[in-house]
C-alpha cells in the first residue's frame, strides 16, 4: 500500500497525518510527504531562499523520524494558486509514488495555501489517470482513494470524519518528529498565534511543552468514528486522534477497502 | 424558445441532456450544445490537434443526430481554468444564440473541466446582460434561465432534481446520436473506466451495449420530482431521465415558466 | 474600532452596510469603504476610464455624505479574478486602516466581481499578519473580525444573520448617500434591471422613489437575530435592517465582542 | 492575391496601408484590415465598450470606403500583451482569409500595442502552417510573405522601405476613408497631439485639412527605393508613398514575386 | 524640472545615475528613485520579506544623502515579468511626479530584471498621456523625455551617449550615498561577483575601497560627448562620468533642451 | 567541461550542435542536450501526448547515438513563452548539470518557441549564480559562457560566427543521431516543408539522403571564422561545419579560454 500525504507547507502533513504515518510506515507502507510551497514566507524574521532552505532540511529531519520520504516543491509560500503547473507538479506526484492513497487539505481552511492545496489535489485527481496530460509520467491505471485531513471549518459544511486513527500509541514519536521543524512550532507558529511567551526557553522542555498542545477535547462526530471503527473499550483509551473524509472524487472505498488501508483500526 | 447547453467536452452535454435535446428540437424549439473544450486530450492513443479533429467530426455527426447545433471551442481539454478569454467565449455564445434557457454543469464534479465549465458558465450569467462587456455582441436584454446539469456528487451540497424529464421515448435516438461519439463512448471511457474488455469487438452490437449502459436506478429524489412534473402513473413507466436543477444566478423560473421552457412535462 | 468594508464596485458597500456605517462613524469610529474594482463597466452608454471617473467622484461624495473615506482601487469592473496582486491590494488596505474588522462579500453571490471580492478577502484574511508578504506594510499583530454582507443565496448555504442592525434612524441619511451614485441608481441598475421607466423624471422625487426601494420582508432568520440583539419590542420597530455574518476565517467574536464592534446593538 | 494587414487599432492598417489597399482593392485583390484591439482606450472623454462600438462602426464605414473587410477582435486598447490567446486569434484571421501576404507593424514603434502587434504577427508567421494550433481551421499549405508596414524608429535598426508604393493617384480616396474614423482623426490624435485647436471647427474642411496633414519629406531611402520600382520620371511625381518592409519570418519573395503582389509597381 | 529615474533594484539608479542626481537636487530640481522589485532575492543569506524591509530601509537612507525622494515598489526581485500591473505602478509614478524627465535602463541587459525594467518604462511611455489608463490618476498633457541608463551592452545595437555628465565634483557624495545600500555595495555584490574577499574588514575603510572601485577607463564614444558637451578642457578634467541616451520614445528633445534638462552640461 | 545545449524542440540542439557534441563527448566532456518542450504540436498527424512519447523516445535513441544526456521538459510545442515556471526549469537543469558551457538560440529566429527559447535561456543566464532563486538547488558560483547556436537571420544584427567548428569527420555520425528522430526528419519537416515527396520510400536511403540535405555553401563569415581557428589549409577541407556566437550575458572568454571548451578548434 503507498500513501502520499500532499499538504501546503513543510509541516502541514506532519500535524494533520503524522501519527497515521507513523503508525503506517512502521508496518512497511510506503509513506511520502509532499510540502506544495517551499515555506519561505511564514515566518517574523527570516525569509525568501534563505528560510526556504531552513525549511527544507527541517523537512527531510522530520521525514527521518517520521519514516517517511518527505519532499518540498519549490512554490512560493503564500502565494498558491490553484494553476495548471503546479497541478502538473502534483500529478506527477502522485503517479511517481504511485500512490493507492492519496491525503490533503480540503479546500476551505483558514490560510489560502491550504484552500488551494485542497483545490488542486482535487484538480489532479482525475487527471493522475488520463495518458496525454504530463505524458513524461505513465498514468495510473487506478485511481486512488482521495482523502482529506481534517480541519475545524463548518462552512460550506463541516469535515466528516470517515475515519478515525487512534495515535495515542506513537504520540512520542509524533511531537518528536513535529519537533524537527524548530522554525515552525517553536518560532513563527507561537509567534503568528500571539503564544511566543509560552514557548520555554530551555530548549530540553520543548517536547514536552509541544505534546501538551496536542491535547484537545475530541467532538461527537470524531468520538462517534473512534467507536465505529475501533470500539467503545479501545475508544474511550484513545487521547490523540487522527481523522480523515473521504472526498467524492477517486476511488469510493467500502469499509473493507478502508480497513486495508489503515490496518490499525479494528476492535 | 431557444435552448443552449454547454459542457466542458465533446460528448457531455450529449450524455447529461441529450435525450431532452431531442425533445426539444423536435417541437421546433431551437437548441445548440457547446463543448469548451476541444476534447484533445481525453484518449489512450491518441491526442492534440489530430484527436481535436475527429472529436469536432464526431461532434458534427452527434449534432445531426440529436438535431442540434454543435460549436466546440478550441480550448485544451484537461487544461480548463476559469480565464476571462473562455468566459468571454461563453458570454458570446449565450448572446449570439440569443438564449432563454442556458444549461451547465455544477462547479462540483469529478473532472476539473467540468467543475470549471461550471464556474465559467456562472461568471457569464450576469455578464451576458453587461453591454459594456463583450461590445462586439450585442447584450441580452433578459436575464436566461440557467440550469445544471445533474451529477451525482454531494458535497457541498447534492443536486437538486428540480426538474425531472422522462426521455424513454427517445432513448434509442440518444443512443444512437452518442455513438457518434466513436472515439470516447466505445475507445476512451471504457479504457479509462477498466471496462474495455466489455466493448463489443461486432460493431453491430455497440447500440444494444450503449443502450444498456444507460440503465439506471432513480433516486427518491429523482422519482419524487417526476411523480411531481409527471404525475404517478406517467412517472412509473419512465426508465430513463434527465433531471435539472435551477440555479441561483439569472431569471428564478416559476412552474408556468418551466413548463413553458420544458413542454414535455405533463401528467 | 476601526472598521473597513470591501465591496467589488463603488455602491456596494454602501448598499450592504451603509446604515451601519454612518451609525459606527457618528460614534466617533473610523470606517473606510474600499471598492476593489473602477466601475468601469456596469453602465448602459458610458464605459471605461471616462466612466470610472464619474464613479470614482459619486464615491467621494458619497463618502462624505456617510461619514466615511472612501477608495476605489483601479481594477477593471467586470473582469475581476482572484489574483495575488489584487489580494496584495486588499491586505495593504486593511493592514494600513489598521482594522479592528473587515465586511467583505460571501464568496457566493449573482455577480462575478462580487464573488471574487470575497475570494479575495478570504485570502487575505489570513495573510494580514504575515510579515514576509506586502514587507512594505507592517502585519496587523491582531486578526480582525471578518464579516460577510448580507445576501440572498441559498447553495451551497444560505446566508445567516449573525448580526442584524437595525438602520431605521439612519435611513433617509443612507438613501441620501445613495444618491450620490447617480450613475448607478438612477441610470445603470435602473436600466439592466429593466425598470428604467419607473425612474422619476423629476430629480426632486428621487429620494422618495430609492427609499420606497429600501422596503422589503424581513426573513424570519434576519427576524430572529433581531429579536436577538434588540429584544422583541424594539425589533418590532425596525424597518431597514443590515445583517452580517460571521466568516471563520481571522478573530471569531464572542457575543460580548460583537456588542462592542457594534455599540447600537441592544435592548 | 489575398492580401492581410494587421494593425493594433482602428485605424492603424488604414493610416500605413490604406493607399495601398485601395489600388490592391481595386484591381481586384482580396484586401482585409484586422485591427488586434477594440480601441476602447485611446479617446480623451469616450472609453470603454461605449468608444469600442463607436470605433468599430467607425471601421465598418471606412472599410467600405476603401473597398476592403475589416475586422476589429475585441482586446482592449492599451493593454494588448503577446499571449497566446491573441496569437491563435491571429493566426485564425490569417488562415481564414487564406493570406498570400500579411502585413504589420515592427516590434518596435512608440506605441506598446504596435509593439507588440508586431510581436504577435511574428509569432504567428510559422505558426499559419502546423496543423496541430488551431485545429479547428486548417492550416495554410504556403507560408505566406509577412511584410512590415513603415515606420520612423532607428533602434535597434531602421525601417527598410524594401518596397515603396506611390499612392498619389489615390490620395484622395485614402483621406476619405480615414475621416471616416472621426473619433481618431478629428477628435482623439489632435487632442493627445496637442493640435486639437488646429481641427477646423468647420467639418466641410475636414477633408482639406487631414490631406494636407498626409504631406512629408521623403527620407533618402524612400526615394531610392521609390526611383528603383518606377524608375526615376515616374519617381519624381509621387507626392504620396507607402513602404513596406520584408520580413525575415514567412516566404522570402524575390522581385518578381514582389511585383505580382504590387502590381502597381512598374517604370 | 522634474526628473524621474527607474531602476530594477534598490540600488540601480543610485549606481547608474545618482552623481546626476546630486547635481539636479542641488540646483534644486525634484528627483525621485524608483525601485521597481524590492530586492528580496539579491544576497546570499538573506531573503524575502526580511531582506526587502532592510533593502527598503537602506533606501530611505540613500535617498536622504542623494537629496531624492525613494520609492520601492513592492514586486519581487529576480522574478521581474513586463505585465501590465507593473507598468501600471510605473505609469502611475510618472504622473504623480508629473516627470519632464524620466531615465531608465535599456532593454539589453544582463540581468532580466533590468531588461524588462527597460521594457516595462517603454511600454509606459506613451501611456502616461492617454487619460482612460490608469484614470485614478489625470494623464500628462506632455509627454516627458525618456533616456536611458549607461549599459556595456553591444547586441543588438550599443549604448550611445548623447549626454555625458561630468560628476567628479560629487563623487564622494555619491559614493557616500551608495553606501548606504550596505547589504549590496559590501554584501551581495562583492560575493556575487567573487571579490568579497577584497571588502575591507575594517569599515573605516569601506569608503575609499568603494570609491576606488569607481575608476574606469572612458570609452572613445563616452570621451566623444564629454568634449561635446563640456569643450576638451574640461572635459579632460572629467574623471567620473554618467552617461544617458535618448530613447526614441517619448519628446525627442533637442540640444537646447538637453542643456535646460541638465544644467551643468556647458563649457 | 560540462556542457549542456538548450532548444525549443526534441532535434533542435541536435541539427545546430549535434556534430560537436560527438567530438565534445568523444573527448569525454558531459554533455547534455535539453528540449524546452515536448514536441507535441509540430507533426501532420499525430499530435498531443501520444506525439510526446513519440519525441521522447526518439530523443532517448537520439541521445545514446550522441554520446550525450537528453532531458526533453514537458512544456507544450508551439506554445513556449518566457515565463518564470519554465526560466526556473532551465536554472535548474543548468545548475544540475554544473554546466560550463550553456547553448542555446538567439532570441530572433522563424519559429516562436526558437526565439523564447532563446530569451528563456538568457533570463536564465545570470540568475543560475543567485542562492535565493530556485532554492532548491544549489546556485552556480562560476557563471558560465554563453554561446548561440547559428541562425540564418539578419535582423536586427546577423549572426557572428565567434567560432567555427570542422565536424567533417563525424558528419556520418551526425547523420545518424538526427535519424532516431524519425518523426521530424522524415516526417514533419519534409511535410511542412514541402519536400515530402523527395523523402526516399526505401528507408536505407534514408541516411544518404539526409545527409545531402546537409550540404551548404558556408557564407564568408563563416570561411573567415574557421580560416582563424583552423587556419587556412584544415579550413579549406572542411565541409561541415557548427557555429557559435558568444551571448554578452554570462562569462566572456578570451581565445585561450574558447580554446579550452573547444579543443578540437586548431591549426
Amino acid at each position: 500500500m503507498r500513501i502520499i500525504m500532499i499538504g501546503a507547507h513543510p509541516d502541514d502533513c506532519d500535524g494533520d497525518g503524522g501519527g497515521t504515518a507513523i503508525l503506517l510506515a512502521s508496518m512497511g507502507y510506503a509513506v511520502k510527504f509532499v510540502s506544495v510551497t517551499n515555506g519561505d514566507a511564514g515566518h517574523q524574521s527570516m525569509g525568501g531562499g534563505a528560510l526556504a532552505k531552513r525549511r527544507m532540511a527541517e523537512a527531510r529531519e522530520a521525514g527521518k523520524r517520521f519514516g517517511v520520504e518527505y519532499d518540498v516543491l519549490d512554490n512560493h509560500d503564500g502565494e498558491l494558486l490553484p494553476t495548471l503547473q503546479v497541478r502538473l507538479q502534483i500529478i506527477r506526484k502522485i503517479r511517481e509514488w504511485n500512490a493507492d492513497v492519496v491525503i490533503a487539505p480540503r479546500p476551505n481552511d483558514y490560510h489560502p495555501d491550504h484552500r488551494y492545496t485542497g483545490v488542486l489535489v482535487q484538480d489532479a485527481a482525475y487527471m493522475v489517470t488520463v495518458p496525454n496530460v504530463a505524458p513524461d509520467v505513465p498514468p495510473l491505471r487506478k485511481n486512488p482513494v482521495f482523502l482529506y485531513f481534517e480541519d475545524r471549518f463548518q462552512r460550506p459544511n463541516p469535515f466528516r470524519p470517515d475515519v478515525a486513527v487512534d495515535i495515542t500509541s506513537v504520540i512520542d514519536k509524533k511531537v518528536n518528529a513535529l519537533s524537527a521543524h524548530e522554525s515552525q512550532y517553536f518560532e513563527w507558529l507561537p509567534w503568528v498565534g500571539g503564544y511566543d511567551e509560552e514557548v520555554p526557553k530551555d530548549q530540553s522542555q520543548w517536547h514536552g511543552w509541544l505534546l501538551k498542545r496536542q491535547d484537545r477535547e475530541l467532538s461527537p462526530d470524531m468520538k462517534k468514528s473512534l467507536d465505529h471503527w475501533y470500539g467503545a473499550e479501545k475508544s474511550a483509551k484513545a487521547k490523540y486522534v487522527e481523522a480523515f473524509e473521504i472526498c467524492e472524487y477517486g476511488k469510493q472505498p467500502n469499509e473493507a477497502e478502508l480497513k486495508k488501508i489503515f490496518p490499525m483500526l479494528g476492535k
